[in-house]
């Protein structure tokens, strides 16, 4: 079985003996895919952010757990599911934000503790699964997200929740993609520094669909929205706390709060996997801080340097302002009503 | 006379026969400067952005026009005049946003019109008084600023207006210069995208004070705001409306709406020669677009890419989200109240 996804992007292509990866740090210049045979392979290939954004990250995870139980296991080896629990540990190590990573780890561990005999089979489909099951989540959320734009939008995303971020498709990019086929006005992209996942990532997947954008530096957006031409902003998510509070990347809750002051809505995408139900608000996320050379010229980096940087990667938006949660399972309108909770 | 300036970073140096202009461009990995004999060149040195910022703009024009006087003046010549009337009108294309450049390149002007006889004297003695008068200005809108405070603030600062933008010292750096003396929590620069004049300039020209400094991406602004522990934002200005609005980097403006939805402070530094009596509110200034190249990576720029940007470089914050202008003629607090009319 393999895993259908007829858009040119891949991020992930799972070979039955290998997983390939798409190393998201050489676009848009180079396409180069790395191929893993191991978890430990995999968990490298999420923490160096060759593939990065939360579901594509659960979705290797899952990869890699097949990959771990198809290296240890064998009927001989009696400690075969020590060595897959502790390449289960250091996936989970990988990056602490995003929660697809531990849902996933968690669903294939909850396999296989409750299989018997040779699991190979049964978790390596288990995984294709996850895959085959994040696209079709985004076929989904694309049409009900599209359902709310209203005629000839204009939309501006941030970040890449694309075809990148996911098994195909992608969470906002994919309601951009469904909203494309119905008509557009105009889709602006924020640069999102400091790993430029816009300018490298979002603007580029779009193209290769044939979707024209409007790359902006991400300080630019209040500017735009001021012009009174911005009708949404569609983000994806990193993690969703019970009552609606979103971890996204870094400059997500700046949007929010510049979209609320210009009344223009905003849209986070996202398939249920992506909501933690045992974190009650955003404040107990643990925000991811990267390293500071991501932002500081090589030149700042020395033991008497005055120059340091604060690299938060990620941010949290209060449930407050968001204007819907679209997810596979349907769109909760206000979440700071109720929360997401029912979507347990 | 020479102007006296006892700062490491100079980014215009008069040697009396030319200018020399700091290449801003190669900064912070490169000390380049630039020599310039005539009023193209510096004209040129401003079109190519190896001097910037309005203050810095503005005395590289009034040298430009010496340069221009120096140049085409002979007692037997008898169109040397207009000579230098052309290269006023190229000095004044080179950039549209920055008033002080129009200020300035005015003030040479009428000192031309109303001079008899060799002017080649007057025109660089007032070109070198300006210059001087600029560097005065800081220091006593460093002193003001600082004023206004309080103990161990925590300040951030965006864009670059500094001792590289003006005559020296700075102006929102100049503050930030001031406060250091006094005490200081913490100060953070925004990157300043796309020219990254935060990252490349801010950093680089306080670290030469040893003033340590906190970079950040632009978009992680709301985050720390958040945090509760900002105090006071603290910018230069490209251009003042009579009604206290204020041109200035792009960014400004979402840190001004994100500043007073967190309850943080909003300081504008500026000399008096920022302020366009003529224009009365920001919505007549017009906002520079520079290329979007200043964007796209190469593989984008093509006939046939998909991939546009929008790149205003400028933005203008309204007055009722400012909550002080410092000048050297003093301090307009709730500009919005009154407007900097009584000023002039």
């Amino acid at each position: 079985m393999n895993v259908k996804n007829e858009l040119k992007v891949q991020a992930l292509e799972w070979t039955g003996d290998s997983l390939k990866v798409l190393d998201q740090r050489a676009l848009p210049e180079e396409i180069i895919y790395d191929e893993y045979t191991d978890a430990v392979g995999v968990a490298e290939s999420i923490v160096t952010m060759r593939v990065r954004g939360a579901p594509a990250i659960g979705i290797a995870a899952a990869y890699g757990v097949a990959l771990s139980v198809m290296t240890h296991y064998s009927s001989s080896e009696a400690n075969w599911k020590d060595n897959v629990l502790k390449d289960i540990k250091q996936l989970a190590n990988s990056r602490p934000t995003a929660v697809n990573l531990f849902w996933a780890l968690e669903k294939m561990q909850q396999l296989l503790n409750n299989h018997t005999g040779d699991p190979t089979d049964l978790i390596k489909q288990s995984a294709i699964k996850i895959h085959q099951e994040d696209i079709q989540a985004n076929q989904t959320m694309g049409e009900l997200g599209a359902d709310l734009l209203g005629t000839k939008p204009t939309v501006m995303t941030h970040c890449n929740a694309g075809a990148l971020a996911t098994g195909g498709y992608g969470t906002a990019l994919g309601v951009i993609r469904s909203m494309y086929k119905r008509g557009v006005n105009k889709i602006y992209a924020g640069e999102t520094r400091p790993w430029l996942q816009g300018a490298r990532l979002t603007v580029w997947e779009l193209a290769q669909d044939n979707i024209p954008a409007t790359l902006i530096a991400d300080s630019a957006a209040a500017w735009l929205m001021k012009s009174g031409q911005l009708d949404w902003i569609i983000v994806g998510a990193d993690r969703i706390a019970a009552n609606g509070d979103v971890a996204n990347k870094i400059g997500t809750y700046s949007l929010a709060v510049l979209a609320k002051e210009h009344g223009v809505k905003m849209m986070v995408v996202a398939p249920v996997s992506t909501i933690d139900f045992a974190m009650e608000s955003g404040e107990g996320i643990e925000i991811e801080q990267r390293h500071q050379n991501e932002l500081l010229a090589d030149c700042y980096i020395n033991n008497n340097s005055k120059v340091s940087a604060w690299n938060p990667v990620f941010d949290v938006t209060p449930a407050s302002l968001i204007t819907a949660i679209v997810t596979e399972k349907g769109v909760v309108h206000h979440p700071a009503d109720n929360g997401v909770k029912h979507l347990q």
